[in-house]
């Protein structure tokens, strides 16, 4: 196996532990990728400790890797559980697309956690990064339990989070999503995506749609818990989390375990985020501790 | 009493309260000046804590009254504790004086609560803003227990924090700092600011170093706590902050209960406050409920 060149771009002592942001060259997407990690303060005597599960976070349009670590306040819980955290960024950036910096959602900052298929976009593999280049760059580098991974996010992340979990449940024990981008094959924000990245025809972009994969999920029973907060301005036109529980309920099975709280008065920021981070935490250590 | 013109920039719910941003003309200032403050959730049926105590926390250079809302964690606690959170913009902005965009260490964002005495600074009056005029809008227009008010902050909002609090110590019932400039009078910071607000009259600055005023002492007994990183690159040349146990020590006075705490590895960074900053709402909420 190789030796992964991680440059290590800054580094804080966050509870104990260490806020880590690290660049790498991708292969994969053809420029240099960053993400920030959490690595809770090692035990080296404990050897049964020794490697860590992780839950990886995946952020919302405009965001970086930086937005999850500096204000969601995971870390107190995170290194209490031991969790850790992995924060990437949402996009390819600099690779001189024609327009990729010109919209705040669609391009840098908007990857859409899928695999594009057009001519134009075709570097845009955030699918793929997220779920190969970069849990392959982590086990590597880092002491991780890579039987115990699951996988959270927020908004288009949130999107991002449920379509990587439910197409790769072996890979991840459990998914949690903070307003979620739920049905993107039916809502503005998706519309744009998919079209620009996958194509015109629909059929393609239901493998990228999260009510579309629990309507017709067959994998192993998994915990699904996602927060919306009902004062959410995006919340009718664009989330439409109430799809995730519609296609629970249609497809007719229970493998899923789909836990939706809506919260009153609640809205899109991290203030909302950071109110129920360590609920996410604490439901994620259980699953990643069974 | 005329009602204050406060507006409503933003709001969002934390932990069963808000965080609300709001901005207001200053008179004192001659500029619209920001806040922003996390009010716990109100419990109109228990009349006892119907009037919330407060915490202020003053921010560091470069500075808006967003950072600390935005990445120190501080809500959680003091939800749990009910102790309305408060943090003021660092100076006044666009008054037009020359050079004021100019330096990250001096004017916009850089105020280092003084009450400037110098022709060109004159307006920026944050000492006075944060001890007289702000608390006026905040008493007049949220549920403040008067009585029950604390002040905290950060690097150079550490040093305003002390300087504040031990001018006016029958004002504030406890005072904390992370990373303060300790002693503002000698480091390069602290000259180049008090230079250019105070004038070249070194006997003027004393009365906002943090180290000259516990030296000099002389008001009711007052518990301090002070929180810093061994690893923090401004440690040495502009915090000093072993100055202030100096300064107590040669005081040969006990009145001052100061409690230093030096960690190993922690850096400058919000991460470190974040860390920190729990104990800190403690250890006020131990003097304001007291």
């Amino acid at each position: 196996m190789s030796t992964v060149a991680l440059k290590e771009l800054s580094r804080s002592k966050c509870f104990a532990g260490h806020v880590i942001k690290y660049s790498h060259p991708s292969r994969l997407l053809g420029c240099d990728m960053k993400f920030s990690m959490f690595l809770p303060e090692s035990k080296p005597l404990e050897k049964r400790e020794q490697k860590l599960p992780v839950l990886y976070f995946l952020s919302g349009l405009t965001c970086t890797e930086d937005n999850f670590m500096q204000k969601a306040g995971a870390q107190r819980k995170a290194a209490q559980e031991g969790i850790i955290l992995v924060a990437p960024d949402t996009s390819p950036r600099g690779l001189g697309i024609e327009g990729e910096d010109d919209s705040w959602d669609l391009g840098t900052g908007a990857g859409f956690y899928v695999d594009a298929t057009t001519e134009k976009w075709k570097q845009y593999k955030m699918y793929s990064y997220i779920t190969e280049e970069l849990p392959g760059i982590i086990n590597q580098s880092f002491p991780v339990d890579t039987t115990r991974v699951s996988i959270a996010g927020h908004s288009m992340g949130g999107h991002g989070a449920l379509v990587i979990g439910l197409k790769n449940p072996d890979k991840y024990r459990s998914i949690s999503a903070f307003s979620p981008i739920a049905n993107p094959t039916d809502c503005p924000w998706g519309v744009k995506a998919f079209s620009a990245y996958l194509g015109p025809d629909k059929d393609a972009w239901k493998a990228y749609d999260a009510s579309e994969l629990i309507a017709n999920y067959s994998g192993p029973s998994k915990k699904i818990l996602v927060d919306q907060g009902k004062a959410d301005q995006f919340l009718e036109e664009q989330l439409k989390v109430e799809r995730l529980t519609k296609a629970k309920n249609d497809s007719g099975k229970n493998v899923l375990d789909l836990s939706l709280r809506l919260h009153d008065g609640y809205d899109h920021s991290y203030y909302f985020i950071s109110t129920f981070i360590e609920e996410h935490l604490e439901f994620h250590a259980k699953q990643l501790k069974a």
